[in-house]
């Protein structure tokens, strides 16, 4: 009789952080694609661009002019989705037609004044202007908002609609779906084991070693057990972090480190400008008690074959469940054995 | 001063379903795009493809052929993500690393041996065929297994990897994600309230007219008050029906009539065939009471703007919460007005 084995057989796994399972399906690797491409991902070049509106000195749409900038510059994104001046209105007694109005702000942020460089291209001491932007914006808005959404759509795969290099901040009177998720769950496993949901884990996986893709002193990026795109990372601190603005001098430096290890593996895998989503998780700015949280990032990448093929979260993964086709153990491996010299540079 | 006009201002709604709000941003339509635009929707005009491993007569991957079918066409997917005879396995007792095993099956149903031709382009009673297939599989299946997905990929932007239209079925031996959370929310409802939570939403829809694309007599399909995708829509039955297989053969031919009809609105649209996920969601195959269920499809079409440019949901998305820009009256506006004859026979 043939025993399981997960790297062979379809199985699902349990995320403790949302209350999700997802199916993992490793034969399916196998499956050729007839499907759909995507364009090869265009890179920039040239390291100022007189037509982009995120470049230092040129005009916005809306005739505002970027200033000389020398690192980051933030401003008000001129399309937000979230305004600060929103009419006060709410009608929750009805279960099925519930409406409230939302205040809050969205401001784009510009990792430099290089048109051409991501992340990975850029030196430490510019990602580590990047943490220091992302917690003083996190400093400020969290004087107003109750959350806070640092977040980085990168690549026109990903919806990101300007070239340069730019992360968002997208601040709200509400608590988003997914961080009252995380929230509840971290909440319920700190009150029934007196202890960190995410610390108890990395530690685990720290002594297991098979999802570890890169760790420095102070962070440590893995695959999570129950990743749901082909090669999501989750970026944490090895030690209890509430949010980002608590992280010291040195866990700031160290962050910047291990972010352009990880972009560059990232990008060496398919040797291409890898796309992803990513964005960070911490507690929130509210009253109530904060010990369960524990702070992490998360990237969520579509790439699965090549710099061209994308994994699909369509169909049954909509209506049913995620779905993944090669392991977390697999993917953790082919990127940890990758190298942190960018391909470019190598 | 100003009041809080939902065209215009920042909101969230309530999807009653899942328990989950989404942020709508309606002023945000007018923002202009610049990122990423799709590939023109490749039409198939050839009615049978020699090199399709879908079409009639033709020698499939695995060397296995296909029979001279007339009508629909089903068979097991030649890479299932679910297999039947997974060994069992479980660890269920470490919260943080909780894996089963799972059995299953996929299959792969032809809506007709025309290669050419999409649900709005076939005949009413061609739908009709596939209307009654779906029953049959989900009897067939439901004897094995708890949960019959039937869902339909359609467009290569869905990652759909073949062009001959067709749908697919995964059965399974574990009730999905998503239909656990649609359970519990419609039990909590019928519980509460002694009657069924989407039986009450369509009468109050039906009273209101808002947000209704098309109605026939026993069906109606209408964009929810708390739809995510651009032209998100909602398919249900007028009367309490649990499971698709509880159908009359009226209701049966009602409802080829009506996904004609709203099928062929999507076309017109923006002049293209509208890609998008769509699947039905009903009772389980399980022994405990399902009175408390109403059957009913979701369609998630991704486009926006234009047959080249779909919506995003990417970032914020991901991260905090799912945003949509523009109303669901207005998206229900737009697809009631159109024709329900198909352009290209107009
Ligand atoms: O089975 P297909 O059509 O080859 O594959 C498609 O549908 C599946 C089910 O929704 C997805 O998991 C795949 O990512 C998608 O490409
Ligand atoms: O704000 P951008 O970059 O123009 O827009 C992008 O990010 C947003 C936030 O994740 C998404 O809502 C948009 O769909 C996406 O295109």
């Amino acid at each position: 009789m043939i025993s399981f084995n997960p790297v062979d057989h379809p199985h699902q796994r349990y995320n403790p952080l949302t209350d999700e399972w997802v199916l993992v399906s490793p034969h399916r690797a196998k499956r050729p694609w007839q499907g759909q491409t995507e364009p090869p991902v265009h890179k920039e070049v040239i390291t100022h661009d007189p037509d982009c509106y995120l470049c230092a000195g040129n005009k916005r749409i809306t005739g505002d002019i970027n200033p000389n900038y020398t690192s980051t510059y933030v401003f008000t994104n001129d399309f937000s989705a979230l305004l600060p001046d929103t009419p006060a209105y709410q009608t929750l007694d009805n279960p099925l037609f519930k409406i409230e109005s939302v205040q809050g702000c969205c401001k784009v942020i510009c990792f430099s004044p290089d048109h051409s460089k991501t992340i990975p291209e850029l030196l430490v001491s510019s990602i580590q202007d990047i943490v220091k932007t992302w917690i003083e914006q996190l400093n400020e808005l969290g004087k107003t908002y109750k959350w806070v959404q640092l977040f980085e759509n990168k690549g026109a795969m990903m919806g990101c609609s300007n070239p340069h290099p730019h992360g968002q901040i997208w601040s709200s009177n509400f608590i988003p779906q997914e961080i009252k998720t995380e929230d509840l769950h971290q909440k319920n496993y700190y009150q029934k084991h007196r202890s960190l949901l995410l610390i108890d884990y990395v530690q685990k996986e720290l002594e297991m070693k098979e999802r570890i893709v890169v760790e420095t002193e102070y962070w440590v990026a893995l695959v999570p057990y129950w990743a749901v795109w082909p090669f999501e990372i989750l970026l944490l601190p090895k030690q209890v972090v509430h949010r980002l603005n608590e992280l010291s001098p040195k866990q700031q430096e160290d962050l910047a480190v291990i972010l352009k290890a990880l972009t560059t593996k990232y990008d060496n895998l398919f040797q291409c400008s890898f796309p992803y989503s990513m964005g960070w998780h911490g507690a929130p700015f509210i009253e109530q008690p904060n010990d369960h949280w524990q702070l992490h990032a998360h990237f969520y990448p579509p790439l699965l074959r090549s710099a061209t093929t994308k994994k699909f979260l369509v169909g049954y993964e909509m209506l049913a469940q995620a779905q993944r086709d090669i392991t977390p153990e697999q993917a953790a491996e082919r990127l940890r054995v990758l190298s942190n010299i960018h391909y470019k540079e190598a």
